[in-house]
């Protein structure tokens, strides 16, 4: 339990008593949100929103900010309604509300928690001095399929590393103590296996096991429930033939029953009224009963409750308890706030003017960029730039691109000015003596494909440059909501412009600015050097200005898995072995479970990316051959910087349990320490594990470990030859 | 229960006796099935079978034909060992023995249940005539994924197509009669869900859910249950995490004990040793345990039951009883064959002699290789080829290969000599006044990707033609098992050498010779006439020349949907709708479950399919609009030839249940017909539907239907689009 849900007898009866002088109707309002008219994501929109604060008829807004608008509104409310009841203001702070954070899957990749910590810590600080109360973050959505656009928003395909990105992001946005003025509500969402949308098209069909959802999809909010997560959203898909919505499954029997929950559940925008085009629910009304006996307990923006839920109680269709039920866990998160003490003690504004755009808060968004920046290819030491290239051709529609730097769900972050594209950067760090001629040179726009507009400009700075750095990718809207692909290759014309930059001979370094892997293997084989940046934020520009020209040395790992070609799709490291396993050893060999024209081995791996400098890894020692069921073991491994540079290597351990009582993935993540090395120097890093770590959904259904062998890597990246493992024996 | 299963005591003493003579070793001498020399289809192989014969090691042998030597391995049996009990002999007979069929997803694609029934008894007739008791066949795998290479083995992505064509494929192999010599006995495959293969790669992890088991993959093999198919096949895959070889839920649960299945179980090649790296089991030993417990009865080639199972009854690991259940029901079914009668009696020369390429066994395989093609565009009546083309242009890769005319799984057929190839078909069909210039022009090679050879021959030919034919498509090793594709397109430089034959202007026809949705959707936008092909068989030169000349209009329709590209796989017409569906009526609206880049609609739906004549579809009528839970109700509509050409139609009806306890598919098939029409001829087509049509996995995973309203369409296709629905009301 968390430190919020202890027992809290002077709220309980303030509530009790509130809720005694409640009618049905207040009571239902108090399970509506609705937006303010100032954004919108879906397909309904209600523009009295005004009108229903002062009936009531709405408990929270979202999409609504600024102290002094989030102050107004909350008079509305407390001035205007009987029971003064405040609202609770909810809002989209993704990855950074003013000053813009990397995207969710870039933080990710820096597999620094306490970065990570920070930058919802930030976005917490500015985002509460605006009068948000409570943030739709973090998405903590597994994804194993490049397709789909939300991958971006959330920590990328692995279980573990996706864990700890949760835990670290509700830490950041709620502290130690909800009530405290610069925290914000966190929310575990999308609930559940969202990502696993049919051939990556965001809202498909979700179709699989039970062991699957337990074993992949939930761990992630389970961690975010164990770290103290305040609510819940459901997501838009089916599970099981059921709208997540309607799914007393999800909502009631794992997340209250077997987590034990306290929060609240709110959904997804209008997905109650989604119901109906599932073919869940016959009408609204049913739609709004399915959803309160299921457990949701404030509907986003369909107002479904608001305008049946009341028919449904006289129907004897909806249970009064039920209702009850929820309104005290909303009632009692804004009493935590303490709303009901001093419904605007969010809204100050001497506190936004002191917090937005701190210098402090920039500073860490760009220390976070660099951080979550993974050198892909570095042929050659051609990264970083030399003291000697003195005229760089810098190209791309990317490379100068405010709009693009802070990617999709940038929340209040401004798209048009404050941003620091990388050719800014570049310039404000190069100096006088450095000449970055830069050329847009191709679109990456889908109908652009085929045009070649731009290019003899291209080339022809290419051919005048030392150096030609490429920045490629995709435009900010092509990942995030409703923005899956069925392609993966760079869009538009750039992928044409950026052979003929090859062809000029002269070295060229791909910067790739994405919010999803793309299959750049052409690229691979043919550049010098690529840098994948994700979509940066705001101070973007000189993050990566620092990652180039040496001010900063690499250090983020791959949170996903980077796909020769999307006929790959989905794929993930953590796979199973199957029957038939491809083995390098006989590549001829027809019945394996392999392709005809493409190798298994994605582009990329999870967990790889290069540094500026180089790391071995000595052999793996066990503190014991042997795991006793009460025991533990300590696996360790001496990295040293063979360099001659100081970097930091994320240290990798996964491990395979061998035989099963259903069969297991090869790798699994189980742990990970970034460590930073001066030239030459070594570090051991162990690692403790305990049977608990090993446990999974067993054939019996039960959630447990197993007794047998165990292969375990400590390596630079996930994959079976990256590394030797050692084997243990886990005993009864 | 199938006629066979019929109580028999006298055969029960028969076995009763026999088996109170067989030593432990005998008896598991009966699970053990190994392949001749004559071919392999897997990793291992024993060359000691023939001592495993006369020693009782081994009692069914498959890849051994021929009156002659079937005759001399069962002498080694019946003279050789104690008990004189005859072998088993096994082989996969697809898509025809000697005379080559269509391959199965083609012959799905004719709609014609009579011709696919035909098809399987010629087979039987061929293959039993050279002494083969027993067919792999029919595989009745769904498949929603084109990258699956043996998508090309099944009959395509429907459930109830693929439950009618089931039914066929057995009724046509075992007649009426498994005792009579020239039937054989069908098995089943593979059990289950294998088609369902992440990522279409063959051999890959599924996860799917129960639900999508229970109404998607397993309705087919319930229908060879019912048409009394005699055995079944194991898959390679996983089924919630338990390899199908090992998985007691599907082999005993469901097919014996809510089936009622009374045949034997035969695993697929060596998959009871590949639990070992599945990583299910520890050992071999484990292994034979696991698969024997969940209920195999038959061991193929991985001979795991022959040398460890005494090891297991000893150890009192595995059940004396579980083996002698196995092998009483394999005595059974050689009992039902009347082996111990005539141990020779399937092998039989003179019979052999009379029955192999029979004359009207080729002509079958013509009439089934034109039912199967499928018109796909026909712009202006391109096709047939006018009597004025004199000067015909052949040219691609598989215009004139015998190699490829019989496709993937071709058993004892004849790659080299007997295949007419299109080239001698249309040369023959032709005759004298005209010529047709037959230029290669390009390669299906993967590795010809990028090279031009032989364009400008082919170019050349065109230029010179009144119409030009390019026979592309994949070559014949492309599909089938361990055939999988990243890529749908035309492999090789044939796309390339596509677009410089349509860049002449001359008329281009394209036919397609391939196992599996090809992305041709540059090739629908630009050639004149698509056919496809498929592989034909043995007379598939004579069947594309009959269609191209209009001797035969074709009447094909699609049994999987062809995708606009890779990046929407799986993809399947009986989707669900989602929350969010994308309409056409509101293209441009975002939030929407679609792709940025590319429509959600493939390039051909499933069902769809062109014809020289056109049709017409009236409104549907009703005998009711309700029906009642122990009533039916008929639905008709009236088809008209408002063309001036005879043709055949499939005419289907599908239905949409709108709101379920659990989300339903946007369309189900529940019934087609295929009616010939004469030039202004109309035919009144009715289907019946009772509730139980209606049936599947209701949210408490019972099997039943639900009341509530359905939609009801009588189409040319499927697709929402494709005609309107009319609705009914199904009641309590």
């Amino acid at each position: 339990q968390p430190d919020w849900a202890a027992t809290d007898p002077e709220m309980n009866a303030f509530i009790d008593d509130l809720m005694g002088q409640m009618t049905l109707q207040e009571k239902i309002g108090q399970l509506t949100l609705l937006t303010s008219d100032w954004e919108s994501t879906g397909p309904t929109m209600r523009d009295t929103y005004q009108a229903d604060i002062r009936a009531g008829r709405v408990g929270s807004i979202f999409n609504a900010y600024t102290a002094d608008y989030t102050r107004q509104l909350q008079e509305l409310a407390v001035e205007g309604t009987r029971l003064k009841i405040p609202l609770l203001f909810g809002y989209d702070v993704i990855h950074g509300h003013r000053t813009i954070f990397p995207i969710s899957l870039g933080e990710a990749a820096s597999w620094d928690m306490d970065a990570i910590e920070r930058s919802a810590r930030v976005s917490a600080a500015e985002a509460s001095s605006e009068g948000i109360h409570w943030t739709f973050s973090p998405m903590v959505d597994i994804a194993r399929d490049a397709r789909w656009g939300r991958i971006s928003e959330g920590a990328g395909e692995d279980v573990y590393l996706g864990s700890q990105v949760a835990r670290a992001r509700v830490r950041g946005y709620q502290g130690d103590d909800l009530g405290a003025v610069d925290t914000v509500l966190a929310t575990a969402k999308h609930f559940a296996a969202y990502g696993a949308a049919q051939a990556g098209r965001d809202y498909h069909t979700v179709d699989i096991s039970e062991r699957t959802l337990r074993d992949v999809y939930l761990p992630p909010f389970k961690a975010a429930v164990d770290e103290g997560v305040a609510t819940f959203m459901t997501s838009f898909n089916e599970y099981n033939g059921v709208p997540a919505s309607g799914s007393r499954y999800l909502l009631t029997d794992v997340l209250r029953d077997q987590w034990g929950f306290d929060g609240f559940v709110v959904t997804d925008y209008t997905s109650i009224n989604e119901m109906i085009p599932h073919g869940y629910s016959r009408d609204l009304q049913q739609a709004g009963e399915q959803a309160l006996n299921a457990g949701v307990d404030m509907d986003m923006q369909g107002a479904v409750f608001m305008e049946h839920l009341k028919q449904s109680i006289d129907a004897g269709t909806a249970s009064q308890a039920d209702i009850d039920q929820a309104v005290r866990r909303i009632l009692e998160m804004k009493y935590r706030l303490g709303l009901f003490e001093d419904p605007y003690r969010y809204s100050d504004n001497a506190r936004q003017d002191a917090t937005l755009y701190k210098p402090e808060f920039l500073e860490a968004a760009r220390d976070v960029a660099r951080k979550s920046m993974v050198l892909l290819k570095n042929e050659g030491n051609t990264l970083p730039l030399v003291a000697g290239a003195k005229n760089i051709a810098l190209i791309g529609p990317l490379a100068d691109s405010k709009a693009d730097m802070i990617g999709s769900w940038a929340a209040a972050g401004d798209r048009q000015t404050r941003p620091v594209t990388i050719l800014e950067g570049m310039r404000q760090r190069a100096g006088e003596g450095t000449r970055i001629n830069y050329v847009k040179g191709a679109s990456y726009e889908f109908a652009s494909s085929g045009s070649t507009d731009g290019f003899a400009e291209a080339v022809a700075a290419a051919e005048q440059a030392d150096v030609v750095v490429a920045v490629m990718g995709e435009k900010w809207d092509m990942t995030g909501e409703a923005a899956s692909r069925t392609a993966l290759d760079l869009p538009g014309n750039q992928q044409a412009l950026l052979e003929r930059l090859v062809a000029t001979g002269k070295p060229v370094v791909l910067v790739v600015l994405s919010g999803r892997p793309n299959s750049i293997g052409w690229a691979d084989d043919n550049v010098e050097a690529i840098l994948h940046a994700w979509y940066p934020g705001t101070m973007g520009g000189h993050a990566v200005a620092d990652v180039l020209f040496g001010d900063y040395n690499p250090s983020g790992k791959l949170p996903v898995t980077f796909p020769l070609t999307v006929g790959q799709e989905p794929l993930h490291y953590d796979m199973k072995n199957t029957g038939r396993p491809y083995s390098a050893d006989n590549p001829q060999q027809k019945y394996l479970s392999r392709y005809l024209n493409t190798p298994n081995d994605p582009l990329y791996r999870f967990g790889y990316g290069l540094s500026y400098t180089n790391f071995s890894y000595s052999p793996v020692t066990l503190s014991n051959p042997t795991l006793s069921a009460n025991g533990s073991l300590t696996a360790s491994a001496t990295i040293t910087n063979t360099g001659d540079r100081a970097g930091a290597e994320v240290v990798q351990m996964y491990v395979r349990d061998l035989v099963g009582s259903v069969t297991r993935p090869v790798q699994e993540l189980k742990g990970f320490e970034k460590v930073i090395l001066q030239p030459g120097e070594s570090r051991t890093v162990s690692f403790r594990i305990e049977p608990k770590d090993l446990a999974f959904t067993r054939a019996d259904m039960s959630h447990g470990w197993e007794p047998g062998e165990f292969n375990l890597w400590i390596a630079p990246s996930s994959g079976l030859e990256a590394s030797a493992p050692v084997t243990f024996n886990l005993t009864e």
